[in-house]
Formats: structure tokens, C-alpha cells, sequence
């Protein structure tokens, strides 16, 4: 097994992180330096659930790097269905592509498949797993807005079921940040990773209201609470709405906060906000590009050791 | 806001329009001069209905002028399923596009779009709306066949819900053009249609049947009658076999008609009139091409203002 | 209608054939060679019914030689729903591409849609009918891992329904083989197929188990018992079980035999196979790439007549 492949942020070193972040801070500074550089090179996509931004943010990556991709299409477009295994489809895909992304419900499945090819592979999300690229360009975002030293940041709405903000999460203890955790109780934290952070020497701190700490942070991040996680309609009209911000909501807050967002988002921040100093969130995902052209020129070169 | 959209055709002068067509006829004529023009360019598209002819015709343009495209899927695979607006989706997109192609079902939502981005926006088709990339392309077959100057031209089919025959006759009206307008009564011109087309002071009569102009017509545009326009099955079947052609309708009409149709067609124009030197429904659709080369080649030099 | 389309195997020469595989293996030696040669070729790909090996390894193919695709996307989203013939989507898509690909369910589409283009057209499988590229990639691998002359293959599975084993079995009448069919009674080789193979001199004997020939054999190309097959699944269950193998079915075969399979596999071939030498079912989808570059390359440049 190769280690170049890129399946978790968790045990990516503070130094690998900010590798990759100076590299998409070079590109995104001069991305004429880069256009071309992998021409011939060919990205293979494995989407074995939906997704626009990712899958359209790495295939934008690729080709300003002057390389194409081969997108295996849908699930019901392709061998899945007649009963192949993930392990036979990467093994049939890396003999298209020269690096391989892949996205799938199985919480371990990228970690499986990357132990079956040779060519570097990049975990695009493994259900309730490691989506490092997300991280990688979070961190990017927060970097750029606010910085990664003595940071202070919200994490708020969904933390329980969250995988974008476990990953995270741990990425932050890393660096010297203080972490706040805001959420509904039904919706906080799970436990092992607070003590998981707790280990790693992070400081957290979990809050149900906003309010307590607005005024302190220099990021808030802002995540979807889901529906479905409700069974009663008006205790999720009760509850979403509390976590749910506008610019009513950020009087409190310092006038250099960013606020961000994974995107897709419903009601949870007010268009209102967009025009607004605050919004990050589109850049946020805007930023997917050079972070994954910096990821995507690491691995092609042999460069990222995970 | 930029201006250097296209959202609709309604507005074009006819400068603006035979700037496009020449632009594309130059294309046409030497396709090898403009290959890899724009290299390292990305069109993103965003087909929130099915297409074929228009997305693949978008696609090809790009990569004949050496870019490339990154398209957002069908809705089903993409964060419209998760309620994300277009008004988000759009603006994610332009941090991965250069200019941004959208077909959407509702009417105006592409220049509701077009306001939320600064990259070049194109109208693919908002629903009863606008599709000036059509129009451009039925314009270029027009002039190519029989010329803009002192055309008569018989419009026929279903002219009542045909967004592309609205268009095409708005454009048309800038033109020295006589337009005769061919259907059953039921699927008349809407009268708002035709008070703007007086408005502009253009030359339009209207026709129950095609005989009573066959023999004058320069070009006779053909376009489908749906059947779902009507609640009885033998209803539809008696008046949609009125408005089809065959070899024995254009008895009577010129050697040098020239056939036109938007595509797909179903029943409305017999194969045995494809090979024969009426047809130019496939030339039709082949030109989309060449205009949506010139078309992109101008917006992404900024040069187009609409 | 032009000559360089390519429908079918069944009618390749030995010299044809030979020609392709001396190009692929060319290429396989030296992809740089070839790399960037076909810059601004786009080959339109029209897939009525599912595919994942086949549509990408065409895409890579064509992608490797520095062109690109167009893709007609899936027939739910594409005009055929609304009821336009194959002749009218693949008159349309030429004007889109320099050489078109077509699977579609229909016996003889391939070959009746060549008949209105004026570009190369090949078929990835027609149905019941013809997949020439999938044959010749099975040529190419039977004849890097053990020569086709003097070949003692055998061919294992559903050779009833197998459109892969009939082209397959008709390729190699031209070569110095001894085909061995291995079946259940119920799924062996149609009568006609028996015939022609007999009439074209190829030399071929039935087996309902594969102890019969083991030992003797180079290669071993087993294909999938679809349970749809069997109106009782007890059945199915006894009779696929008979015709799987693992390494305790390989002990009685050479150390050299080579395993194919077209993929995808469900259970027929144990996963304990998958490290050994025998293994060559991966490297044959893989060899899907330099074979169909070798085919666009000839076609690209009207070189096979077929």
C-alpha cells in the first residue's frame, strides 16, 4: 500500500496541514503558475452518493491544472448495481485514472478501497467518516479570514451528527485555537469526541446559546440541523429557529467576525448576511478549488506522506 | 451587474445580432483559427431540466475553442434536492466557472441568477421564457439558407406555449421579414405575442392553413404540437396530422424552400423530406455550434452588452 | 455510407485484428508516444443503457490521446425520451463530434444508426448483437498473457445469453484456438452459434464441467449465471455454485492459466484468486484503454476498413 493517499484529517500533522495551505495560497495567488502543469493527468471520480460542490470543486481543480476527469456517473448508471464490490471498481478504475476521489455511504469504505489501488487516493466523505478535503479547505478559510493562531471560534447547529465538524474539530487541536460548541443538548457534541479533544490537549467548551460567547469570536461556523433528526415538527420549528442567524442576531458580534458555512444552507443564515463583511461561507467554497489543486499537485507528485 | 450577460433575445439589436453571426459564420468557416483559443477556460453548467441538444451544443463550443466544462449534473444528484436557491447554487459555480450556462423551469430565474454572479451568464432556457441561444442559431440557419433581407417566412406548428417560436419572431422583427404564421386556431399566436410584433412594427399574418402560403415561403419553420395540449386523443391525432409535411405537402412550394425545425421531432416533418434539399433541420442543429463558439468567444472577451 | 465504421467482430480479419492489437500494444509501450496526438478530436458518446467500464475506458481512451468527449448523458435526460429515433439523436450528435460511440438494447441499432453518419461510429454493444471493442480487448489480453497460436481456451458460464462469448468465440475462429465450452446444459451455446463456428473451421468442443479440460487449458474465461435466468432459485443456487472458481478448483490446472472475466463479477470467481498469477481480469478491463486507442487512432485517421 502506497502512502499517498489522503483518507482521514485526524492524524494529519499540524506541518502537512499547513503545507497544503501554503501551496493553496500559492496557487490561489498566481493560478497561471499553475494552469497546464498536469496536462495528460487523469482524475477518476467515484460519486457512490450526490454531491455538486465537491465533486464539481475537485473536477475544476483538476482541469485548471490542465488535466481532465473520468466520472463514473451515478450509482444507478453504473456496475454498482449489478452487485459489484468497491474494491472491484477501484481496482477497474485505477487503470483509467492516474489518482482516484471517492465519495460513499460506508463509514471505512475510502480506508478499504485505497488498501486495493496503487494510485493515490482521496477521500471525498465516507458517510459518518473523514471528508479531509472539507477540512483542509475550512482551515484554509479561517486562515485566510482570521488566522489559525489564538483563534476563537463557534461551532454551531448540528454537532452530533456533523462529520464536517468532527473533522474539524480535531483538526483545530492542532493549532491554538479555542473551540466553542454551540448547540441544542440533543444535538451536542458525542461524547468520545469531546474527550478525544479533551485528550489531544484542545480547549472546548460547549454552550447552548449563541449568545454566550458571540461577543469573544473571531469565526463562527454554522451548520444545518437537520429536520429529520426531529420526529415532532414544531420542536424542530423551535429549536432550528434558536440556531438560526440574521443580522439581528449578530449585533453582539465583533465586526471582524467571519462567519461560515459547508454550504448547502436552508434557513440557517439569512440572506441577509451575504452582502455583508461577515459572509465567508461562499468563499469558503469558492476556496475548495486551490485547496484541492494543492492537494491534488502534492499526491500527483508523491509529495503528501499519509 | 456585469453586462455582459445573455438572458434574452428580446432586447438584441440587429447590430448585436449580426455581430454574433458573422462572428459565427468566420468560426464556421475556419474553426481551426479559434481551436484552443480559449485554453484553460471553464464553462460551468447548470441544466436544472433534461437537454440534449443544447447542453451537448454548450459543451462542444467550449471544447472546440479548447476549454472545458464543469456541469452540475442532473438536480437529483446535486444540492437542489437539499433546497438549496438558485441564487446560492449560481454563486458557488462562479468560484468554478468562467461563465455559467443555466437552464431552469421557471421563468426569470436566469436573470434573477444573472444578478447574483460576476461571470457571464447565459440563458439555456427559462421555461415559458427566453432561449436566445436558439434564436441566434434559427437566425444563422436563416441567413445562411435564404437570407435575412425581404424573407418570408411561415412559422408553423404550435405557436401558442413555443417559448422558441416567440423568440425567434421578437428577433425576427428587427429584420426586413414577412412572417406568416401557420396553426390551428387553438394554438394560436398568443395575442400579446402579436400586438408586440405589430409594436415593432413587424410584417405578421396569421393562417389556419399552410396551403395558403406554401407557394411564397422562403423558409417554413416546423415545430411540434403536443399531445398533452389536448384532452381528446382523436382531437389531437386530426389536428396534428394538418401541420405535418411530407413530400406531397411541398408539392407546391419552392425548389428552394428550406425546412426548418428546433428538434426532436416526432411526427412533423416525414423522413423521406431529409434527403432532399429542403432539410436543413440538422444543419439547424449543427450550428449551434459555431454561434455558441462566437457567442462564448465574445462574452469572455467582455464584448457582448446585454 | 463510409467504411470505417465498426459494428461487428464477426467479420474482422485476422490481418484487422492484428493491425489493432500491434497498435495497442505500441501504445501500452509507450502512451507518451501518442499523448496530446489527437488534441481537439471530441468523440461523442451515446449510452442507451448503463455502463461503467466500457463508457470510461472509451472516455479514457480518448482523453489519453488528448481529445475529449461529449456525452449524451442518460436517456432520462436526454431528448429520446420524447420520442426522437436513434438516426435523428446520432444525425444530430455529428455535428458535435469527430466519431461517435453507441451501446444501445437494440439487435442491429449500431449498424442501421452507421448508415446516417458521415463520422466513424462504433458499437458498444448492440443488445443481443455485437460489443467489437470488448472482443478485441479480450484478444489483446489472451495474446499478451498466452499467444493465440495453438491456444487451448476455455470459456465457462452463461454462453447462452453471452453476447461477449459469441463475439469472442466468432474472433477466434481466426486464430489457431481450441475453444472448450463449459455450461450447464441449459445455458450452453446456442445451435447457431455451434454451427457457424464449425463452418468457419474453428475447432470447439461442449462440456457440462470444467474438470473435464482443466489441465489442458492457457486461458479460462468465465462469465456470469445470471440468476434471472432461473425461475427457481434453489436452482440458480446449485447450478452458478458449480461453475465458480477458487483456488481449490485451480489445482488441477497449469501454472500458467490465465482467469479472465469481462467483469463485473458477483461470486463466480473467489476473491482468494484475485493475488495470484492466474489473475488477469483486472488488467484485461484495463486493457480497455490502449485497445481503444489503438481503434480511435486507426478510425480517427480512416484507417480500418469495416
Amino acid at each position: 500500500m502506497r502512502h499517498d493517499h489522503l483518507i482521514t484529517s485526524k492524524h494529519l500533522t499540524r506541518e502537512d496541514v499547513e503545507a497544503v495551505l501554503d501551496r493553496a495560497a500559492e496557487i490561489d495567488a498566481d493560478p497561471d503558475a499553475v494552469a497546464g502543469k498536469h496536462e495528460g493527468t487523469i482524475l477518476g471520480l467515484l460519486f457512490f452518493e450526490p454531491s455538486t460542490r465537491t465533486k464539481m470543486s475537485f473536477e475544476t481543480a483538476m482541469k485548471r491544472l490542465g488535466g481532465d476527469v473520468v466520472d463514473m456517473g451515478s450509482v444507478e448508471s453504473s456496475s454498482v448495481k449489478k452487485g459489484e464490490t468497491l474494491a472491484d471498481t477501484v481496482r477497474v478504475i485505477e487503470g483509467y485514472a492516474d489518482a482516484i476521489v471517492v465519495r460513499h455511504p460506508s463509514q471505512g469504505s475510502a480506508k478499504m478501497a485505497s488498501e486495493f489501488v496503487d494510485v493515490p487516493l482521496i477521500n471525498a466523505g465516507d458517510g459518518a467518516g473523514h471528508h479531509p478535503t472539507q477540512t483542509l479547505l475550512d482551515l484554509y478559510t479561517i486562515r485566510e479570514n482570521a488566522g489559525l493562531d489564538d483563534l476563537s471560534i463557534g461551532i454551531m447547529g448540528d454537532l452530533k451528527y456533523g462529520r464536517t465538524v468532527h473533522s474539524l474539530a480535531y483538526a483545530l487541536s492542532n493549532f491554538d485555537a479555542h473551540q466553542h460548541f454551540v448547540s441544542p443538548e440533543s444535538l451536542q457534541l458525542p461524547r468520545e469526541v469531546v474527550y478525544d479533544l479533551h485528550q489531544e490537549g484542545a480547549s472546548v467548551r460547549e454552550h447552548e446559546s449563541l449568545e454566550e460567547v458571540l461577543d469573544s469570536l473571531d469565526v463562527l461556523y454554522v451548520t444545518r440541523i437537520q429536520r429529520e433528526r426531529f420526529p415532532d415538527e414544531n420542536e424542530y420549528q423551535r429549536i432550528a429557529g434558536e440556531y438560526q442567524i440574521d443580522l439581528e442576531t449578530l449585533e453582539g458580534a465583533s465586526d471582524d467576525l467571519t462567519v461560515m458555512h459547508p454550504l448547502p444552507r436552508v434557513d440557517e443564515i439569512a440572506p441577509e448576511i451575504d452582502d455583508t463583511d461577515h459572509a465567508a461561507y461562499f468563499e469558503q467554497a469558492h476556496n475548495g478549488v486551490p485547496v484541492r489543486m494543492a492537494l491534488l499537485d502534492r499526491l500527483l507528485e508523491g509529495g503528501v506522506s499519509r
